[in-house]
Order: structure tokens, then C-alpha cells, then sequence
């Protein structure tokens, strides 16, 4: 059964770089772009090429080394920008301009002072205007999570009508629950004329931690496109996490979804990314953290002794972590510590592991984590040591 | 209008603990209990008393200590594991006893080498022992996201007879979909008899980043307790983060739904978990990363300084932060720049300011972060320092 693909528009160069303290040189971007490509996201969007001479530079290095994917530029609604924009964008094998416009009417008053009237027409003339340059243009309804949808609805269609080939509806403050931004998805694509002519794209922020759900809401309501970072970083709380939506679709074969990521390539690129952007994942970070795949407590790891499946969903092999550790702490159990044992030499029968095991649990109390070599120190100090080695 | 109080389950010092290296000592555990008391969680999972004599003294320690909440230990489906637990909880005010087994076909067979007969015996068996001592009984299905649901409502009617007073319906290897799990509590609510008389409670982990979406989802669906931990830490991924379902609820009135929790109190709570734990939460932790208020954009920095709602969903002081910080870049705008200059003394025209953000780009572009003392150097090297001072 063939599965039908999501693109993967990956913003990791331009919204996920909105860190402060985070900011990535040229050749940072290009070593990232890079792995980006091998890694087979579907558009790089590179960064907002009038916003600074160095973005700029960035976003035409990029342009000019990538192979495979859609390379993007941002702008805002107006025309210097959408110039710069493609000057950058001029020596990519695939350009797309990513203009738009917030349309909430928190934006349209507070930001533009502006009308609706207005701000349709603005989109129009974004739109074409981009399009007299290059021909396959995204249009995002900024703050489109708090926009009403009769009047978003309005905007998609004047984009669509100046040419448009993708609709990005970003909850950009992070605040839709799923089930509202899945609605507001589903409403677009019954209530927009022209809307099967285009992609409907999902761009959500994590201020409350939901931005991988709603925009897998957004995929079961017709969205086929999802913007993501590596390891969600970004301004705030950061976007959704491109390998947390990409493994979601793996792993969920019923859904008939898929994404061409090379999913192997996900913690490669997770720590390239971590390493220049200067900022870490947590350990307990879905997917690419440190501990995604380790286990500690004794109820997990002897089950996942007797059987991977018992506790773990995904092979790590598949995302490229070579191993999912057994770490050994005070709340590990027998068969964790005899696995553990065994693999540095030391069989031993069940008597003899109770022993070793009370040993264990007394120097495990005192210590946060217990390494191979502490094993060998516990068996060492057990009473049936000199069993266990004449065996 | 009153909103129905979902009851928060806080089991950072049981199921968060679980971290590899990251053992807290019981003083730890009494720190951070104190202080889930003052944040005010319902429920506070001390330890698994039975699983080391550390933990059987911190479950002990926190149950003299805890004033208001409920304090739980967590056993296995084993009878030594219930006296145990009794005697670490038999100080506590208000105890409870969380008790439970493996429900999927998975477990039975491979961790348990059981029955589902056999199953529902041990279910019934160990919550009427655990009656036998304290009145507040929680049973847990583990691995439930995999169970049959007509199965595990006849685990859940056995729990209900047995004298359970809550039933925990964990997602133990954070695979469920929102919509998934959802569907599950929805047909425990619709099925199980009895069902009425005790509390459903959500227990998502964070595998594939959904645990806290799936929680709300349980919520919306008639679970009324979230199980959770500070800063969504936890064995591999993590589990639901407190933070994040308390602020959801918080911040979307119309959910008619909320919690006891003094909200000011979440970021304190975040840094005290993340010290003794040693497990700092990465920058764009949703409500207690260190950017989650933080706005770098041009973009964004002008719209928050028009109007904070404009990008800001929360006010940060609600969850104990007291400023939300602009952050200078090269992305940083004109007006985030005379915002800056402005708090450090420099008032500046229109004309003045054009001149400074020419040189603070090309300034910027160097630098990953503008510092205020940057701010100072870069208005006295441009061409209208003596203008701004003389002013």
C-alpha cells in the first residue's frame, strides 16, 4: 500500500535560529543546509534575507550548495523585501519566496494599524509581486491561530488567486489546543475555493508544549506539508520538532503517511545541529535526547531484557542511535544487574546474584549511577566472589 | 461560572527520579516535596518504597513532612510490596497506595509469562490488600495505551470492586495519538460499571512528544487526575510536564476546567527540580525554558513592544518569571534597539537611530548576542554619539 508524503519544510536556518544568544555564521548554515539535504527535508528555508547583510550572504551560500531540496527565503509584504529575496535566492536549483502578513486582528490593529480590507489587499499585491520573480511562492497568514476563520478563509483565497502554491497557517503564539487547530485546518480546506490547487502547511510554536500534536491535528485534517526545526528549537519554546513529527508517521503505519526523511540520519543531524547552535536537548528530549532510549528502573529493564518491545516503541538503530543503554541506579533489579555482569565477564547463579545483589543495592544507594567499573568493585567486595571467579 | 478542579498527581520524585545518574538523596526528595507541597499538587508519588532501602526511608521522610497533599507509594501487584509501602506511608496524613500490573497481551506474555485470567485475579488480589490497610487506593494498568479497551474495562471493573479509588490508565511506552488515547478514556468512561464512583487518571510519556497533549486529551475525554512531573522529566523521554498542563488549563478558560496550583510558584519549582536533579531543562522548554519568554525577532520585538499580546499568550509573571527579556541580534529591529538604548539612558531621534542600527548591524553580525555593555559602544562609535549625549 503505497503511503501518501508529507513534505518536511525544515525553518531550523531562519525561524529556529530566532535564539538569542544562538546566532549561526555563513558556514554554519552551510554545514547545516548540508547535512539537511542528506538528511531529505523537502525545502531548507534558509532565513529572511532582508533582515541583514549576514542573512543575506547565508541564504545565497545556501542557495548555491544545495542539491535536493526547495530552498526558501522569508520576506515580509513588501516589495524591497521580496527583491532581496530573490537576488539571495537567484542561484537555487529550486527557489520559493515565503511572504505574508499577519491577519489576527490583534496584528491587523496593533502591529499595522491597519483594516482587514487592507491587509487582503496587501496579500494580493505580496503575492503577485512575488510570483512576477519566481514561481512557486508561500504565503503565511501570520498569527493565523487567533485569526477568525471566515476571514483567514478570505486571505487564502486572495493569495491563491495571486498565485500561491502553499498556505502556511501559523498559531504563532503557541496557543491552539489540537483539536482547535485541526478545526481550523479542516474549515480551510471545505470553505477556500481554488484550495485543492494548493499545499495547506502547518507552522506551530510550543508555548504550551503542543506544537508536534497540533500539527500532526493539522496532517489528519489536510494539511501535507509541516514546518519544523531540528530538535524544535526556535524563539520561545521553540516549533514543533521535525524528528518528532517525522518518527510520529513512521511509527504509525494506519495513518498511510509518510515523510522521504532518512530517519537514520536524525540523530546525526540533532547533535550538528545542538553543537553549532550552542544549545543542548535535554536529556529527556523525545526522540534525540541523551536518555531517549535508557533505562533504568528494574521494572523496565527486565523487561526490556526479555523483550525490546516490552518498553520500546521505536528501534533507536532507525533515528541512528547505536544502543539503547541499560544504566544501572538503585531502582535497578536483579536481572539488570546480571545483565550488566555478563557483559564484563561475570556469570552467576541465582544464590550468588541475591548476595551480589544486596552488595549492589547498598553502594547503589549512595551513588547516582553505578558504571562497569563499580560492578567490578561490587562483585569484588560480595562474600561469593571467589565462587563466582572459580566457576 | 466554576470550573471543575482536575487533581495534579505529581510523580517527579518516583517516576521522574528514574533518570540515569540523576538519584536524588532523601534529603532531595524532601526539598522538592516541600516544595510540590507549597506549588500545591494533590497528590505526591514519594517513591516505590520496596525497590531499595533509599527509597523506603525517602517515602518515610516525606510522608512526616507533607502538610496538604496526598502522599502515594508506588507497589507492584505483590504483597510484600503493599506492607512495605503501609509501613513508609504510615505517618503520612493522607496516604495512598498505588498498586498495579501489566495489562497489554505484551506484558502477560513476555513480562509476567501469564494469563489475561490470571491477571485480572492478581488485579483483584492486590488492590483488596492494599484496602486492607488505607482507604485511598490507586491501581494502574501498565502499558494501557496497548491494551485491548474491552479487556482493560475488565480490569478496571475488577479494580472498581476490589475498592480501588482511582485507575490509572498509563501510555507506558508513549505511543498513543492524542486522538488514540482520547478514545480510550471515553470508552472506559462508557463501559466500565462503576466507573462513576472513582477518578480516571492520565499517565502519558513523552516517546514520540505527546504526553502532554495526550493528558488533555484524557482530561477532555473524563479523566479528572494528570499524572506529571516538573519539567516533564523522566525515564527516557519523560512523562507529561506539570507545567504545561496546569498553564493549558490556565490559559484556556473555556475548558471550564482548572487546577489548585499557585501558579507563581512553577518557575522556582522548575530551577529547584533542575538543580538537585542535575538536569537542566534546554532553552526552549515550554513556561520554564530560560527563552520561553524571550523574543529575538525584529519582527517579533516590535510587535511585543507595541502590544504584549501580540506574541505573548501568558504573562510570565503568572508562572513566577519576572520579566519577559528582549534579547538583541542581528535580527533585532530599529525599535527593539531604541528599547534597549532607551533603558540604558539614550534617547534618540528617528534620524539618530537610522545612524546607531547601521552600525549595530554590522555589529551584530559579528556577534551572537548584543549586551547592553555592547549597546554603550556601539551608540558611542557611531557617526551621532555626540548628537545623543548632548541632547
Amino acid at each position: 500500500m503505497s503511503k501518501e508524503l508529507i513534505q518536511i519544510f525544515d525553518t531550523t536556518l531562519r525561524d529556529g535560529e530566532q535564539v538569542p544568544g544562538c546566532k549561526l555564521n555563513t558556514q554554519q548554515k552551510v554545514i547545516i543546509a548540508t547535512q539537511l539535504d542528506r538528511l531529505g527535508v523537502d525545502i531548507i528555508e534558509a532565513g529572511f534575507p532582508a533582515s541583514s547583510p549576514g542573512d543575506f550572504q547565508a541564504v545565497k551560500k545556501v542557495s548555491n550548495i544545495v542539491k535536493n531540496a526547495i530552498v526558501c527565503g522569508l520576506t515580509r509584504a513588501v516589495e524591497k523585501d521580496i527583491e532581496v529575496a530573490y537576488e539571495a535566492l537567484s542561484k537555487a536549483r529550486r527557489p520559493r519566496i515565503h511572504t505574508g502578513i499577519g491577519t489576527s486582528d490583534s496584528h491587523i490593529k496593533y502591529k499595522f494599524n491597519s483594516s482587514r480590507k487592507n491587509i487582503l489587499e496587501r496579500t494580493h499585491r505580496a503575492v503577485s509581486y512575488a510570483k512576477s520573480y519566481v514561481e512557486d511562492i508561500e504565503f503565511y497568514a501570520e498569527d493565523a491561530g487567533r485569526t477568525d476563520n471566515d476571514y483567514l478563509a478570505q486571505v487564502c483565497e486572495a493569495a491563491i488567486k495571486a498565485g500561491a502554491t502553499v498556505l502556511n497557517i501559523p498559531d504563532t503564539t503557541g496557543y491552539c489546543l489540537p483539536a482547535e487547530y485541526g478545526a481550523k485546518i479542516k474549515y480551510l480546506k471545505e470553505h477556500v475555493k481554488g484550495i485543492d490547487k494548493v499545499v495547506l502547511s502547518c507552522h506551530c510554536h510550543n508555548d504550551l508544549g503542543l506544537a508536534t500534536a497540533n500539527a500532526i491535528e493539522g496532517i489528519l485534517h489536510g494539511a501535507r506539508q509541516i514546518e519544523c526545526t531540528v530538535n524544535g528549537i526556535g524563539e520561545r519554546a521553540g516549533n514543533t520538532a521535525l524528528e518528532e513529527v517525522v518518527m510520529i508517521l513512521k511509527q504509525h503505519p494506519n495513518l498511510e503517511l509518510d515523510t522521504q526523511i532518512k530517519t537514520k540520519e536524525l540523530f546525526a543531524t540533532s547533535q550538528l545541529v545542538a553543537h553549532h547552535m550552542g544549545m543542548l536537548t535535554q536529556p529527556n528530549k523525545a526522540i534525540v535526547g541523551a536518555n531517549a532510549f535508557a533505562h533504568s528502573s528494574g521494572i523496565h529493564q527486565d523487561g526490556v531484557i526479555k523483550n525490546r518491545e516490552t518498553y520500546e516503541i521505536m528501534n533507536p538503530k532507525d533515528v541512528g542511535v547505536t544502543n539503547s543503554a541499560i544504566v544501572l541506579t538503585a531502582r535497578s533489579g536483579r536481572a539488570a544487574l546480571a545483565y550488566k555482569a555478563k557483559n564484563i565477564g561475570y556469570e552467576m547463579t541465582k544464590i550468588q546474584l541475591d548476595d551480589v545483589y544486596s552488595n549492589f543495592l547498598k553502594f547503589a544507594d549512595r551513588h547516582k549511577e553505578i558504571m562497569d567499573s563499580d560492578i567490578h568493585q561490587i562483585i569484588e567486595t560480595s562474600n561469593v566472589y571467589n565462587e563466582i571467579i572459580s566457576a
